[in-house]
């Protein structure tokens, strides 16, 4: 039995990006619908939701967002929120079992979102931020990851239901930040085999160009390293050839089969 | 102060390459020592050379190679056989100080390589065989590299000087190839910090279609495992674009400015 492939969170429904905003603006729900589509389609397992740009009517959009995602797709959603009450509309309008993006050691996360958690029987990202700061050391963020599993599985909840984010940093300001990180996750995976560890791939090149490149590297490190979920843009064909290499290699694709198939459809187009 | 970056062997002056093979057939010296020349432009530090194919006259055409590479350029190259009479033929033509590829623990490969190795002050690759079986388990390949390390730097070589090659399996036969040996990496590296750890990238993606991308992903694996040294094609835009992305994350590249000035010549043609 092969480990499982790499569950993929997809990003594209974010208020940040212009097409969104639109179509938040429009109420065009099709749009929204559309976009969860494109990226169940692609391979995603969750769909995030993120409506952080319009923080005065947050909680209507982000229920709005999830009632025009799972109208289109049945796929569980990841709901990105830093809001309490956007979070909690969200929830009473999701359809399944919700992940919740998310919730930190921080006592006031603490105290508003681990009720919803229980409440709504969710799925979490638990975040390594401890006093509103990201460790730069591993060992740091391992310590925290294991007080904040300790925590939420002490309320009830499932390991299997919590997905560690030891949070990327940028390499353009700290050298040692993709080092580090990467140190973290297989400090995690060491400590607390039974969590998943998830990868927020953007954020480790920040500032920096050629983008892409260095996220599809560093998430294949990552996923060396013990990341077995991502949040990424599963529509963007090179970071999917990229996972499905990652897969093969690190024996979660049994004999290669998805990834000779991959080939065979032709959308492995780095390799030639 | 970073870390230094990736010790690049060019392997293109292999005559199992059939352009390779004709120039020999031709005793065309200007277009090894052009595959020579291109190699060093796109960033070889050593140039490896093979003439296996031709095991009757190996060692005429191996130092015939060595001196066509090194009329072109003054790059030290790797002399890479399995016998020791073309070996010595090699370092004999061989300027600079070359790097042996390989010994073994294996006791003829240590009567007849060691005393070469020795005699011409060389830098070597040490491969983890043991009886002429590649270990499937990283522990093993951990055992047999201290092994090896201690009996070279017991005969005088310096740590710096060698290059321990824990040997690269193909995935698309062993499911558990690709991780055991990045734990091989990372358990040399613990091991044995001194001492340079090479992959031979292509083994692993041996017998699987989209090989460029299997090759390339499990370099920035192996870099993030404590790889410092390859043995690729450095002509290659795409692997070469994948080092300097694995680089920058794995802080190696102070400021990401290399990455950057890369960038801006246009050679990630991958990251758009």
């Amino acid at each position: 039995m092969n480990p499982p492939a790499l569950t993929i969170i997809g990003e594209r429904v974010n208020a940040s990006r212009k097409s969104i905003a639109r179509a938040i603006d429009a109420g065009d729900d099709e749009f929204i619908g559309e976009e969860a589509r494109i990226q169940v389609e692609a391979g995603a397992n969750f769909l995030d939701v993120n409506a952080g740009t319009y923080p005065d009517r947050e909680a209507e959009i982000l229920a709005w967002l999830v009632r025009a995602a799972q109208a289109a797709v049945p796929a569980p959603l990841s709901i990105d929120t830093s809001s309490a009450d956007a979070l909690e509309a969200a929830l009473e309008a999701h359809r399944g079992k919700p992940l919740v993006n998310s919730i930190t050691l921080e006592k006031e996360r603490m105290e508003t979102v681990l009720p919803l958690i229980r409440e709504h029987s969710c799925a979490a990202i638990a975040q390594t931020l401890e006093s509103g700061r990201i460790p730069t050391k591993a060992r740091e963020r391992v310590d925290i990851a294991a007080r904040l599993v300790d925590a939420l599985t002490g309320a009830g909840m499932a390991p299997q239901d919590i997905y560690v984010d030891p949070l990327v940093r940028p390499v353009s300001t700290i050298g040692d930040a993709g080092v580090e990180t990467l140190k973290a996750f297989s400090g995690i995976r060491a400590r607390l085999p039974e969590v998943h560890i998830i990868c927020g791939v953007g954020n480790v090149s920040f500032q920096l160009p050629g983008r892409p490149l260095l996220d599809q590297t560093f998430l294949a490190m990552a996923m060396a390293a013990g990341a077995d979920a991502a949040i990424i843009d599963p529509c963007n064909s090179d970071i999917m050839a990229s996972v499905a290499a990652a897969e093969a290699l690190l024996g979660k694709d049994e004999f290669c089969m998805r990834y000779i198939t991959a080939h065979r459809k032709g959308k492995l187009d780095q390799s030639g």
